[in-house]
Order: C-alpha cells, then sequence, then structure tokens
C-alpha cells in the first residue's frame, strides 16, 4: 500500500495529550465560571448561509473568510461566534427568554496568512447577555466578576481587569466639537502606550489636524489616572457640559461602585480612560483584561456595550454586553512562554493498575472499584516486562502505579506505589482509593497557569 | 437597514437552550466515563488537507464529502472522527504512549440528501484503544463496561449490548469453504431481523449461489440463541475444524468471562452471532448496543476491533478496537420520542435573585454568596414590574426565586420561593444556599432519559 505522509494543515492547532489535558482543564474552568451566573451553553452550526454570515459585508473579515458552494449552496465557515448569536437570536426571538444569557466555547475559521502564533481554526470563548429593547447597567457591572472569577480560577491574581465608557470618550470629544474626528482620535491614542504621548500629540495635529490646544486638552485627558475613586473625582469636573458624556459616567459609577458586592477587589480593576476597543460597534462600557507581568500578550478578554446586535436580521433593537477570550491564542501564548504548570495532573489517567499474573479477574475488579470512587483507572493488560510496563506508567505520566501480585491477590491487597516519590504501601482496595482520592484533592487544587 | 432573514441550513441541529442544556448533560456524562477508563481527550482540526482526508478514497463517502479550495490548498471537512485518529497516531507516533486510548466528540460533515431525522452536520463520540503492533484482548474485554456504565448514567436499564466476533464468523466460513463469499453473506444474514429465515434463505441460493445444504448451515449457525453460556457451549461443537475460528471462540470466551468483574450484569449483554457490522474493516470481537424497548431506533453504540488503523499513513500495524456513538441522531431520535426526562433542572440558573429596591448592592453580594456555594444564579437588574419578573423566572424554568426587599435588607434575611411548588420562605442567605443545595442534589440524580 502506497503510504501517505500524514500532516495537519499549518494555522490549525493539535495538541498532544498532555497539552490537551490543559486546555480541556481551562475550557471546565470557563464553562464552569459562566454557569456560575447563569448563562446557557449554547451551540451553532460551524457552517452558516454565506449571505446571512456576511450581512454586515466587507473588510478584511471578507477577504479571510472560508466560503464554498456545495450543490447550489452558497456555504461559509462562521469567523466569530457574534454573528452566528445575532441570527440565533433573531430566528428565535420568540422562543428565548430576555434577557438572554448564553456563552459559547466554539471553533472559529479565518483563512489568515500562515505565521507563528497565528491560527486559521481557533476557538473563541463568548458570553453575551442580549437584552430586549433595553438592558440595564446592572449587567455591564456585573461583567468584570465574571472575568475576575475566571482567571483567579485559572490560578492568577496580577492581572488587571481595565474599564472605560464609550459615551464618556464620546461627550468629551463632543465637547471640544470633534465627534467627527473622535474614530480617528481614538484611534491615534489608542497607540499611546506604544508611541509616548509626544508621538500622540504630533500626529493628532499633523495628520487629524487637530490645534495645539485640541491635543493638549485631549493629551491632558487621557493622563487622569490614579485610584479609581481619583479617576472618577477628576471626571467629575467635566460634568455638565455634554449629555452623553454625563451619562457615560453614571454608567461608569454604576460599574465601578458595586465591585465590591461583586467580590472584585480593587487591585484587579482599574478605570482607563485609554481604552476604546476599535470596533465602532460599542456604546458604552468597554473591557480589558492584561496580565500585569506580561503586558506583551497584550488584552486577554475584551468586549463591551453595543446597541444593535441584530439590526440585518430584525427590525427591533436588541442591546447586549459580551466578553471574548481567543482561547487558543491565549493557550498557544502562555505554552510558548512557559506559563503552564507543569505540575498540573494531565496524564489521561490517576492510576495504572497492572495485573502481575496471567489471570487478570482481580486485577479489573480492582479496577472498578477504584472506579468507583471516582478515580480514573487504566489496566495494563498488554504481556509485556515488568520494566516495560512501568515505563508505560511514567510515559504516561499517571501518579499512581497498582501492583496485583499472587500474594497481593491472596491478602486481598494490593500494592500502591506513588511514581513521582517511589513509595509503595501495600493496602486493602478501599485503602488504596482514599490514598489516591486524598492526593488528587491535593493535586487538583494546584493552579494552571503560573505567574512569574 | 434591509433586514436579511435569518435561517440555519437545514440539516445542521441548533438547539434551544433548554434542550441545548439536555445534550449537554449527556456529553458531559459521556467525558465523565471515559475519563474513568483512562481515555485521553482529543481535538483535532474539522478542516484536513482533501488527500489525506481521502487516502482511502472512493465510496458514498467521497460523493458526500464537503470539499473546496482555499488558495492553492485543496480542503475538506472530517467525515468521521476515525480518519483523522489514524492521521494523528501516525503524525504523532513518536510522542505517544501505546495502546493510546483516546476519547472525542465531535462534529463531522456529510453532506446527504436533506431528510427529516438526517443531518449533514453532527457529533460524533467515539473511543479507541490503538496498541502498536500488538493489542492484547483485554481491551476487548473491557469496551462493554464503558458501554454499560454510560447507558446507565444515561438513566436507562432496559438497553443490550450484544457482541459477536468477525473471527468466528469468518471461521464459520471457512469450515464451509465459502470464505471467498462471506461478504456477501455477512450482508445478507444481517438482514435476518427485517425479511425473516424463509427470505434470507432464497438470497443465500438465489443471489449467492449456495446450496440449499449451505444455506441450512447457515441459518442453523445463526439460530444459535440462549444464555451466554449456552451459545459459547454450542459454539464447542465446531471447535477443531478451523483455526481462525477457534482463535475467534477464545476471544469472546476471554471477552464474555470477564464481564462480572468489569461490573457488567448478565441481562445488559448477549452474545449474538447474527451481529457483524458492515465495515470490512472490522477483524474481531464487533459490538451494538440496542434499547431493548425501541429496537426502531437500531443500534445506538456500535464498534469493533480492527488490525489496521492507519495503513495508509505509517508502515506499521496499528491495531485497534473501539467504539462510537452517533450522538446528534441519538438526541433528535430521543427527542422524537418524547424519551428526554422533562424533570431534569435544564434551565441556565438554579435561582433567580430579584430585588425588589433600587438600590440593589445587597441582591448583589447575596448572589455572590449562593455563587460561592456551587448555586448558579442570575440577578434580575432590569426595572421591571412584579409580575414580568416572576413571568421571567418561569420562562426561564429556574426552580428559585430569591426576593430581596427593604424588609428581608433590614433583617438581613432573603425570601426564597420555590417556583414549583410556590412556598417560600424568609431564612438567611446561609439557610437559603442550603436548602437550593439539598434539593439540587435531589434533582440531580433523576434520569437525563426515561424509558417507556
Amino acid at each position: 500500500m502506497d503510504i501517505i505522509r500524514p500532516r495537519t494543515l499549518s494555522g490549525f492547532m493539535e495538541l498532544l495529550p498532555e497539552k490537551q489535558a490543559k486546555m480541556e482543564r481551562m475550557m471546565e474552568i470557563l464553562r464552569k465560571t459562566y454557569a456560575l451566573y447563569g448563562f446557557a451553553p449554547l451551540d451553532t452550526p460551524i457552517i452558516e448561509d454565506a449571505q446571512i454570515l456576511l450581512a454586515k459585508g466587507g473588510g478584511e473579515t471578507e477577504k479571510q473568510i472560508y466560503r464554498f458552494a456545495k450543490g447550489d449552496s452558497d456555504l461559509a465557515l462562521r469567523f466569530d461566534l457574534t454573528v452566528p448569536l445575532a441570527k440565533y437570536v433573531a430566528l428565535h426571538y420568540n422562543e428565548l427568554a430576555f434577557p438572554f444569557r448564553r456563552y459559547q466555547i466554539g471553533k472559529v475559521y479565518r483563512g489568515e496568512r500562515a505565521q507563528r502564533g497565528r491560527f486559521r481554526e481557533f476557538y473563541q470563548s463568548d458570553i453575551d447577555i442580549v437584552g430586549d429593547g433595553k438592558l440595564d447597567i446592572l449587567n455591564e457591572a456585573e461583567i468584570p466578576s465574571i472575568i475576575y472569577n475566571i482567571f483567579k480560577a485559572f490560578g492568577l491574581s496580577r492581572f488587571q481587569i481595565r474599564v472605560n465608557n464609550r459615551k464618556i470618550l464620546n461627550g468629551f470629544y463632543g465637547m471640544l466639537n470633534l465627534s467627527e474626528k473622535s474614530g480617528e482620535i481614538m484611534r491615534t491614542v489608542d497607540k499611546l502606550d506604544k508611541i509616548g504621548a509626544d508621538k500622540v500629540r504630533t500626529i493628532l495635529m499633523e495628520d487629524c489636524g487637530l490645534s495645539q490646544e485640541e491635543s493638549d486638552e485631549i493629551l491632558k485627558f487621557i493622563a487622569i489616572s490614579g485610584s479609581n475613586t481619583q479617576v472618577l473625582n477628576a471626571l467629575e469636573d467635566y460634568r455638565g457640559c455634554n449629555e452623553v458624556f454625563d451619562t457615560g459616567l453614571e454608567e461608569l459609577k454604576a460599574v465601578t461602585e458595586n465591585l465590591a458586592a461583586f467580590g472584585v477587589p480593587e487591585e484587579n480593576f482599574a478605570v482607563d480612560l485609554t481604552i476604546a476597543r476599535g470596533l465602532d460597534y460599542y456604546t458604552g462600557t468597554v473591557y480589558e483584561t492584561t496580565l500585569l507581568d506580561h503586558p506583551e500578550i497584550g488584552s486577554v478578554c475584551s468586549g463591551g456595550r453595543y446597541d444593535n446586535l441584530a439590526g440585518y436580521y430584525i427590525d427591533r433593537p436588541l442591546p447586549g454586553v459580551g466578553i471574548s477570550i481567543g482561547l487558543t491564542r491565549l493557550f498557544y501564548v502562555l505554552d510558548e512562554q512557559g506559563l503552564l504548570n507543569p505540575e498540573v495532573n494531565s496524564a489521561p489517567a490517576d492510576a495504572l493498575v497492572i495485573p502481575m499474573t496471567t489471570e487478570r479477574t482481580a486485577a479489573i475488579a480492582l479496577a472498578q472499584s477504584l472506579r468507583n470512587s471516582g478515580i480514573r483507572v487504566q489496566v495494563y493488560g498488554e504481556q509485556k516486562k515488568f520494566k516495560q510496563k512501568m515505563s508505560y506508567a511514567d510515559k504516561l505520566g499517571v501518579p499512581y502505579a497498582v501492583l496485583l501480585g499472587e500474594d497481593e491477590i491472596a491478602a486481598g491487597k494490593c500494592s500502591v506505589k506513588d511514581l513521582r516519590s517511589g513509595v509503595q504501601v501495600t493496602v486493602t482496595a478501599e485503602e488504596a482509593a482514599e490514598l489516591i482520592l486524598e492526593d488528587l484533592k491535593e493535586t487538583a487544587s494546584c493552579n494552571l497557569i503560573l505567574e512569574k
């Protein structure tokens, strides 16, 4: 038979089992946290009618999309989870209860130029709260609490949720009569971290055509910093000049003042007037999340409030707020930086039962009794030398080998070997289960992601 | 703005939240059971190089495949999880420990003619144990135990795992010197249930060209039935005439004799000589699983032993054993037949906290404390009338509403209303958590699938 050399397409992540176990754990944490906040899991098709998926049309997205014909159908693979959500909510509008809260962790597709760390198939992990006509600010206020609990559960503490409100920015530019240039200005200001204040001023004056005074006003405004209270107090000085600004300030205060009730420590949260988020789509609170010791990764969880989710599909305003994690990229970067904790139990089993006799009934029964206690068990059934059996256990990374020879069977016991310490004890099946479970409880509490 | 009528492509399942919750629970049971048997989760790309995916080529599959070009690449969507597994094992051969046990629950694509209950995008839920050169029979013996625990966890008891061995069939046809016709014969015999013994005899004689005597021998053979011991005893009468047959009989005995140790009750298991499985691919034990009260559904979990998983990609025999559940179709059929238990808690939250005051800090703090106990909570933040708030709770199907008015806040308590019974009690936050958790424990034990 001719052999075809196997390969996986470039830009497509395919993990080895040990890495996959860590990815699964990340997903498990996300699902669990979203569920605690009452989000319903959703699953929409990966293929959609291309006309529907591209209703918004144009732009970079359309060039990157996977689009193809099958029979008479013009099909495309989803390139995000927001457009399918908009379609879903519009299509099932009458059957949903609003505010509609859903989470979706799913693969999306963008035919980007192949490049290290760029993926063509990647997971997005999204939550959205979609209102019918209106949506209370409380929903925007809840988002930082969700972000906080996710990253906390990942094992992190040195991260910051940075929040701003587009109405504050739009209102401020309105005060300066620069509303028409606000998009251009925000894109420039967004580069502050990278190029510094002087260069931003130069661009504002030379490229955007602002006066020195206007540029200085803007730089002064976005330089407002300090504790949340200090920033909010400084913003009070601008109150009363622009209605949109005032609404934005009220919203920002509503988001910040409930942080303590939501259990978010002050140190993990910052009002940051430089956050704008690129998309025109956002209209209120916007969020970014950065790992304090790894600013080079950029925002690991972003989103915001929007006023019109599904205008292309339904003649009814559906405002909402959502955040998204680019899971595949996040996982890739954490791995590259060595931040995935090697101590995490990522073996496919907690124990490998090794029968040392030809008759294996006792080993099978022992394995079943361990499984009944919730321990993940493999029975090694291959006829190999003892050394090869142990080498398999090593390769898998299982913490425990459970040996069952004639002596053990005669005594109604088994030998449990901790493969990390080398310590071996001979105990009953019940004692073995207890011993292993106790240890698993300990390793389960170890952080998935390291900070260093 | 022009409105595009939203729709989901036909043949693509898109569930409403309540149904999706049940699907998620099925997947959760599968993941948990696979994990207990030491299978590693795997995730491979949905898009593969078409040349690699179609290495085997030809047949019905190729016509149904979603295949398209992107740039210079000839791409295709996977149509099962077995070919991607073969590619994965061949590609990562040097990095895997064998026997390699993996599970994968993933979407696959087949452009079948649209038809009620036929899906173009559907989940398969697969496990495989892949050996390097050899694979011990113990692995085949373990499979019924896994199937048993899955369907038991679904809430079922009236199901039967039917097992046969291809070597027994091949050996038997060898005894009759009918090896060359064995494929044809098996396909005919496979129709026994549908068309009856007389018609099978007619086809065997007229279409397959067998003599009356040969046909009678075959019908006598596949008519062997009774308890497992009775069937195995009857098979002993054929021993010694054909080596392949004898090996098959030994294997079948090894699979059946460990059932008790594996915790599989006799009543959920049957040796059934009529099971052949269509695919030429299988070489040893084959499995089918039927719901006893719903034979019309057909096999809900099937698979078998094969000798050469990845011959197209690697010059090395990789024998294995695997089973597959057509999850989307199974879910669809169970739903159609009304077998999904409506009692299952499929609301996105366990409790809806309803603030009855304009100041909502206390409600937020209460919600967080319930979440800290593991209760899934939504806070209803919209400014609506009380009746509308309760109607939202009803629509969601949450079991509990937790009301927080001025009186409750002053007393440091909250009012917990069981929305099924209408009973309302005023208690502390801790008592509320206890009360709700106690109830959740009870509803969590309710069966996902009904038998009727």
